[in-house]
């Protein structure tokens, strides 16, 4: 079957080729570039839990594939027995992180798919769920340069654009979303230069949106995350950009821990705050962002550095992931079908169901 | 000579003892606790710079007894040509650190006792110059007690108290502005827990507040400095309590970065957000906050820890070590003399000339 192709000079963290699955991990980069094969779903859900592999889209894309491993690996001729075992397949993959919602919706896709043809054979079923989780795979990456073509407007010639944490290649199959933006504003000639906030306590924006951009030539500057609001009174920010895990029905947007501090900065200062994510990012079965989960992690992610400890032993430590921009302090939602800005309730279901 | 009183269940960072100083290495703890010693003024200089001792209190400290290691080894009868080297030894001191005030504060003081004591024999004022280093050692740890006496009674029964950076014990000769105030609160019986933002690049929260807190038994959590907002939106701060590096004349603070962050959130959750800090932090000579030095460090300190790389190779950085929270967004400053609220133009040049 045919797989994502491969192209140095583009980033895809996660390769879907030969019936294997390779990830980048992205717990070494910036200092090592290792390349890690998986070939069962357990492998997959693991690699999620652990940051192997993170960023909602790419989370979403790694769920499809680990769930076609799964499919793969049901040894039953009934259709039917095989659903019954997909699903809790499935099941596994959901209970790694519970935020992003694009998990939820790569896996519910797939689950759809199965459920639909349960006429078919399993072997046309499970063939039919490579070429589901491929599709998810190719698919985020046009998505992606949609939404770029979408938003790019918003960013001016010159503009020096804040994101936090990382919703770029790293976090997608490819391109990136709040970066994809970014890179669609570079690629239409403007100048653009990137602040990137490092991104506590995983530190994705100085270990993978720095080293993405570097890559890529895009000047940015890195920060620690307590700087932007120093930054924003010198007037040295124009804009802010940055992805999401899951948005509610009201447009309220749940990203990245430290995500809400920057939108409260960026109303102070009058400066537009943007937020770029999928359709599939969109949950309008929550009302509104208090009801999206936050995941709180492991408190060594605070108090350690790989084996390096920054705390004094024992100390209590809270470390929730995620936080919720209410959305009155979100200037514009960019998507692949469009920007929405003002009502976001009615502009979020539109958008939904033009899909 | 007397010393500083040395009584272990005191945390004191700067030991003054028998014409030797011992500071303990701010940079190893929590991990180590080592004591470093000096006897030259050249090498507490060095200490400052590269923050073994940190804090603008423990700096004016240390800048004291380093001027007088200066003082004492001038090699001359005259006291006119002692005065003249006296100068060049504070010029030393004084070029480390441009932010906190209290670094300048302290030498001008002992400038001050040497030129008024012109009169007298190079041997005389070496020995007043000594006993001015011990008084300003000893008379920080009054200040600070007073002050949380001044501060305590803003602090309900059960407080959430937010800090940043560490304005504790290890910033000052003993027990600390802002954890001062938390401090007298605690001794008067209140139940108070501390929220401690680990504050990049440095980490003095997760380091240096966490380490002595957790010595004091004061309930203290851990969070990185992007959580702060989402706990405040959560509910769980009542309130902030800060330290200053230097406070203009209209009540503009200039402190650790980060701190112009909490303030902007704690506006936003109509949060009280208070400030610490000895008269001796007051610099009625800046009209405003804009006025006030802002030293940018090494870019190293945020794309390493320790020998670890945390961002890729040639990565641009800033480093602000400071910010100004503006006196709009404080609740009130609490000095040893008194808590100044609302009018701070005329309430500091009250405290100060009440001095």
């Amino acid at each position: 079957m045919s797989t994502c192709p491969i192209d140095d000079r583009v980033i895809r963290p996660i390769r879907f080729i030969a019936g294997q699955c390779q990830m980048i991990d992205q717990r070494l980069l910036p200092v090592e570039e290792v390349w890690l094969t998986y070939t069962t779903y357990q492998e997959v859900a693991e690699a999620i839990r652990t940051m192997v592999v993170r960023g909602a889209p790419a989370i979403g894309v790694a769920a499809a594939i680990g769930a076609w491993f799964g499919a793969r690996d049901i040894e039953t001729e009934s259709s039917w027995d095989f659903f019954q075992e997909f699903e809790k397949v499935c099941a596994v993959l959901a209970a790694t992180r519970p935020t992003a919602v694009n998990l939820f919706w790569a896996l519910e896709r797939m689950k759809h798919f199965a459920q639909s043809n349960l006429d078919r054979s399993v072997m046309e079923l499970k063939i039919g769920l490579e070429y589901e989780a491929l599709a998810i795979t190719q698919e985020d990456e046009k998505i992606n340069r949609q939404m770029g073509q979408q938003g790019e407007s918003l960013l001016a010639d010159g503009a020096r654009v804040l994101t936090h944490c990382n919703a770029g290649a790293l976090a997608t199959a490819a391109y990136g979303t709040a970066l994809g933006v970014i890179r669609a504003a570079v690629e239409a000639g403007k100048k653009i230069s990137v602040i990137a906030d490092e991104t506590r306590p995983f530190l994705q924006g100085a270990r993978l949106t720095a080293w993405e951009l570097q890559k890529d030539n895009i000047p940015v500057t890195l920060i620690c995350d307590n700087m932007a609001g120093y930054l924003m009174s010198q007037g040295e920010i124009d804009c802010v950009i940055v992805g999401a895990d899951r948005i509610a029905a009201n447009g309220d947007v749940a990203n990245k821990i430290g995500t809400y501090t920057v939108a409260v900065l960026a109303k102070e200062h009058n400066i537009p705050f943007y937020v770029a994510a999928p359709v599939s990012t969109i949950d309008l079965s929550l009302n509104d962002g208090t009801q999206i989960p936050i995941e709180e992690r492991d408190g060594r992610e605070i108090t350690h550095y790989k084996d390096l400890q920054l705390a004094p032993e024992g100390i209590t430590v809270r470390n929730p992931a995620f936080d919720v921009t209410p959305s009155r302090l979100i200037t514009a939602i960019i998507t692949e079908h469009g920007v929405i800005s003002g009502n976001y309730q009615s502009g979020l279901e539109k958008t939904v169901n033009q899909r």
